[in-house]
């Protein structure tokens, strides 16, 4: 990872971006896949944009994208991709939808970007910091659960809904909706930690060095690192310090 | 309600807009009330930049605020003022939070604007229509709930949960946090319906004329007009046709 990813994760999600924003709020727009999830032509046509970008300036590298699958995965450097995180929200004309893109090195995200192209955040981190619309942010301060605000995107997105309940009733309050956003409000110091399960790869790349690059963590439920073949549960903590008692909490 | 009444609720959300933005994501400005609640210095400092402006131009108006109380609450005309609706997730960051603002004649809320100062969408409701920054907007049919997407702030927020569990078991699907934004998306034809209760007048004032004018509509779970001292139960249906399943789901 280098000075040019970086520049080159720009002018990817300024690619999504150009290639969304005259969908949203127009459902015309608006297919379906068989599975039922709300996905749309924008969805297809912005990791289409990534992926051209990509294969013209580094076509060595890997990819994996939600929509169009893998494409030398076990490469050294690999790209994932989400075009559209939050597609319910995105369906619904809400802005609070993120173009997710991480740079993996053996394995390890070293780079993402959670890009908001309506509501103009974009959030880039890697192991020297992370920025939201070129200004470095940074977690604040939250030691104890009691204290936290806390996002999740739905209380019913949980394969153990308990362990979800224990967090809600721990923390001082919860913000519900959001998809990757909470994590960029997270590394901005302004949400205390995300808890989620049934992420992706592409789904939580991207948020790993927007987060840690922040100075917080992301783990699993166990506390381990994600990686490919992670059973889908996420914790992403502002202050490092607050972890153990969420793990513990998950896990009582 | 007249042109200049348009034009006054404008320079009303203008001025609200112009004291919130320097407040959005700078945290030290957040102060808690007795209660706790989140609320911050922009909200109160909103809600005197809109009396001010209707002392001035509207004097013999009453004025019902969130912050500041009542003032001739029994005037023919009464403005209805929540400066910031979405408090939880203004002091998170996120860009979904609005300023309400109605006009109430003899009781009836016959003009209103939704106003999303940081996310720049404005939704204007009275008899004549709704607009969306400035374009006019409309419902879209969905006569069945199983077809309903619904959008709701909080699954946690219900005076009677398992009512709720009924709507979101019998939807589509439901799209959690939203505020006041997911009302003026049912105007715009992007929701279905959104079910909630606690709302207490200066959360559902403002509402009424967006999503009426829209083609909408919007009653307490009993399907009668919201009033003051309604129970706080609101529905707002895009499609009327879809209200009298949404009511029996509710009471069944």
């Amino acid at each position: 990872m280098n000075d040019a990813d970086i520049a080159l994760i720009h002018r990817l999600a300024d690619a999504a971006g150009e290639v969304i924003r005259p969908h949203f709020r127009n459902l015309a727009a608006v297919e379906t896949k068989d599975d039922a999830s709300p996905v749309t032509v924008a969805d297809r046509a912005a990791e289409a944009a990534i992926r051209e970008i990509l294969s013209a300036e580094s076509p060595g590298d890997g990819i994996i994208g939600e929509e169009y699958g893998e494409d030398r995965p076990d490469a050294a450097r690999v790209w994932v991709i989400d075009p559209i995180d939050g597609t319910r929200a995105f369906i619904a004309g809400r802005p609070l939808f993120g173009t997710l893109i991480a740079l993996l090195e053996d394995g390890i995200p070293v780079l993402g970007v959670i890009d908001q192209c309506i509501a103009r955040d974009r959030w880039i981190g890697n192991a020297t910091g992370t920025t939201l619309n070129g200004a470095t942010v940074r977690v604040r301060a939250c030691p104890a659960l009691a204290g936290a605000h806390v996002g999740t995107t739905s209380p019913y997105m949980f394969d153990d809904p308990a362990a979800f309940q224990r967090i809600r009733t721990g923390a001082r309050d919860v913000l519900y909706g959001g998809d990757n956003h909470n994590y960029g409000l997270v590394a901005t110091g302004c949400l205390d930690l995300v808890v989620e399960s049934g992420l992706k790869v592409y789904d939580w790349a991207a948020l790993v060095p927007v987060v840690t690059g922040a100075g917080g963590v992301m783990t699993d439920w166990a506390g381990a690192p994600l990686r490919r073949g992670s059973d889908g549960r996420v914790v992403a903590a502002g202050d490092p310090a607050l972890l153990a008692e969420v793990l513990a909490t998950l896990a009582a």
